[in-house]
């Protein structure tokens, strides 16, 4: 791999710096919170419907999860109860949109050394303003030649990604924590992709199958990306 | 200005399709919705407060004004109405972010004239995935060299939308509804601006400064642009 890879994009969250985990003490809980109405994990799964029904038109994020949750909980609670319960989820969300961003471990290390041989580039899936902030945020805006805040990472999103950076798929490697949309529709556009897993997935990233695939590599961690380039 | 312009850059809402209206009438919806708790202006006064407070954390769009929408609602409203009025916001909420875009008169035969002698750009602010679901329902995508959804106009922004052009602030102009965003910060940058007003205008985007400079145009409606180009 290592002489022709000219670009190297880089996913954010739980790639760069921690995220799901977050997302997953808000929806622990909103579980907490429903726990009268909706034993276990029964939330869990009512509320990934409720997501997945509504994706199309909230997308991914913060703000789409809380407004799913307040549907939920409409549907469900005692009239007496929802205002209440419906201020504490508006509160998780506040809390969750104004996290500190820590980075994973090596990262900085990475990407210093990487860009002086590459063009770094960040793609990260969701929010607009929350993914603008999250790179703020992180100190290490300056290590990128190009952010790219994508609304999906179906594989044609990856070739107009290709495209704008005058690159070859030959020439882009993506780093990412999601086989789903970080390394399958990548492989599918004829670049390669480096599997980082991250110690939780969220269900909706969740893909099962093996990879097999002469572009594909997985490692433990960030910084074990030195040996393949 | 023939001359030296190389890129025009468009603002979407309100410039070259109907937008602001339509949160209107969900504003509208809504002040009915709390008559009982908020007579008259008062709503639309609270609900402004409540959008500006959140605006850092939620930015630009139709889930930004749901959530602030819900958080005042859950503040005022006697608990047994509030789970009622909620379904109601979700469900003008849905409805707006699933309207049909409806572009402006003159908007296509404008860019298609255009983008013969000049590389056009797209610069719109709000929330990704409705920015783009707008863009691919308005069919006018291919006339654009790019597309930047902004989560800001400041001055800076356009700077840094102009250096990712390779084009100097001297050969850019930006043609936009809101003096605020597309027109005062463009001409502090250094570009032209032009400016055609929108028959309403979002509280936040007001701007009662007189514009006096050598690069600003106003014109009635998009077509006439042909006659300073």
């Amino acid at each position: 791999m290592k002489d022709k890879i000219k670009y190297i994009a880089f996913d954010a969250d739980d790639t760069l710096w921690d995220n799901e985990i977050f997302f997953q003490e808000v929806e622990t809980k909103f579980c907490s919170l429903v726990a009268n109405y909706l034993p276990g994990d029964e939330a869990f799964k009512q509320l990934l419907d409720k997501e997945m029904e509504n994706l199309h038109l909230y997308g991914y994020g913060a703000k789409g999860m809380m407004l799913c949750m307040i549907e939920l909980i409409c549907g469900i609670a005692d009239a007496k109860d929802s205002p209440g319960c419906i201020m504490e989820i508006i509160r998780f969300g506040k809390e969750l949109l104004e996290k500190p961003v820590a980075l994973l471990d090596g990262v900085e290390e990475v990407l210093s050394e990487l860009g002086k041989e590459h063009r770094l580039v960040l793609a990260t899936k969701g929010d607009l303003l929350d993914q603008e902030r999250k790179i703020i945020k992180s100190g290490i805006r300056n290590y990128f030649d190009h952010i790219e805040i994508m609304s999906n990472k179906k594989s044609t999103d990856y070739l107009n990604l290709m495209n704008k950076l005058n690159c070859e798929p030959g020439n882009f490697l993506m780093v990412g924590n999601s086989l789903k949309s970080d390394i399958v529709p990548v492989l599918e556009a004829g670049a390669s992709a480096v599997y980082i897993p991250y110690h939780i997935t969220w269900a909706h990233e969740q893909h099962d199958e093996t990879i097999n695939h002469p572009n594909f590599t997985e490692l433990n961690n960030i910084t074990e990306i030195f040996n393949c380039l």
